[in-house]
């Protein structure tokens, strides 16, 4: 191999790990989010079900970090990379560390989560890295249930009582200058999309824009025009919530190193 | 010096430690809930002044913890005990760890603390031990700055709108439960009480129900009926606040052991 074609590979993989970081941070973080409703639900039905949905991004950050680890190749476990990073390393989308706020608007962050979530998969099931198509495929199933639910909710919510109406509009119009980042692309997210693994970030707005329309219009809700949009995530420049995270999130490991059960 | 003595002054020191803990405690928590209103309060003065008292409890924390460190005798310093233990060795009254909830719901808070807390350093103000004494004379200045001004804040939301009004009185039944702990004693209290070295807890109610119904009655509130009243936090059972609390304030210390600046 000559010594330009080792440079390029060191890039792809660099490329490639910060790609799956952010897969992997994404599920992580709103896991945890959805995992503060646990026990507060206004219903015990959505109280299992939005468990149920922590702990398959749970599971998913497992499979993405753990990738992550790999193609790093610096010998970092899933456990590692999820409980040992500060902040300003951690690559999700500020989306998904926007707090919970009441319920209707946390189905909205995962509604407006969830459709793109979808998408990406899709196309990722088709990439060419047989690890990433697996993942892909395997979280597929679950995030497609994930955004019939979400998709229902808002539309029920939406179309319910002038309440709770009103609630959904008003989480809709403070989440929107939230979804801009997940459209928007830097070198690394090129790169992998350069060698074919994954779509290319803007690729994916038309598809989104046609399933939120949608749901939006069966549930009433007026669709705020794009104007300015949050970004910063997914390098690593993080709102406060998220330090509140990882305090939380990360303190058995910090304070017990290495414990396990 | 007999086999005797030497268990008896082993038991005063373990109750001393565990008194002075319990202040040292009361002190961190509380000062920790109320900077977390820091650049979030309704008004830039009441932010200063909240901030303030926030620094002013920390400032205590640090001379009480450094007192109990002291009195154990292994060595530790106020900052390892306040940054290096768990929940379960905490010795806070559950009142101080209620979260803060709206502005007027930490001034009732912060009222039935300071009244119980100003009568309390005032009986410490004459231990003959000198390091309490003086401790508890330094304190005393500023917690009855605190009373002043949290006595009076209630006093002016309770008879103010009705809004502010209803909320007060809220925030009142909601935190009745909480104030039995201060009054109720426990072994390291009647050691320590016996040997001359602070208050009796119960001997402190009557005067703290005196300042309570006179603010209560200029508040226009209704002072709640003494029933059931939670207890735990002296002798380390606490409610699920604290944990999210010390994780917040453990944070840095967990995760960079012994960072100093």
């Amino acid at each position: 191999m000559s010594a330009q074609a080792l440079t390029d590979a060191a890039i792809d993989r660099s490329a490639l790990f910060e790609f799956l970081l952010r897969l992997g941070d994404n599920a992580l973080i709103l896991g945890h989010r959805v995992s503060e409703w646990c026990g507060h639900s206004p219903a015990l039905e959505e109280d299992i079900a939005l468990s149920n949905t922590a702990l398959d991004l749970i599971g998913q950050t497992q499979l993405w970090l753990g990738l992550a680890g790999e193609v790093e190749g610096k010998g970092r476990t899933a456990d590692n990379i999820a409980f040992l990073r500060d902040g300003h390393a951690f690559r999700n989308l500020l989306l998904v560390e926007r707090p919970n706020g009441d319920f209707g608007k946390t189905l909205m962050r995962q509604f407006l989560f969830d459709a793109w979530h979808y998408l990406l998969l899709k196309g990722l099931k088709g990439s060419p890295d047989p690890r990433i198509a697996e993942i892909a495929e395997k979280t597929l199933k679950e995030v497609s249930y994930h955004l019939d639910r979400s998709r229902d909710l808002v539309i029920r919510l939406g179309d319910g009582t002038a309440e709770s109406h009103r609630r959904m509009q008003q989480a809709l119009d403070e989440l929107w200058p939230y979804t801009g980042e997940m459209f928007m692309a830097d070198d690394a997210d090129m790169i992998v999309a350069s060698a074919g693994l994954a779509p290319e970030p803007s690729s994916l707005k038309a598809g989104w824009d046609e399933i939120i329309s949608e749901a939006l219009d069966e549930a009433t809700l007026k669709k705020p025009a794009d104007g300015f949009m949050h970004k910063g995530g997914k390098r690593g420049v993080h709102t406060e919530h998220l330090g509140y995270i990882l305090a939380d999130l990360q303190f058995l490991q910090r304070a017990y190193p290495g414990a396990t059960w």
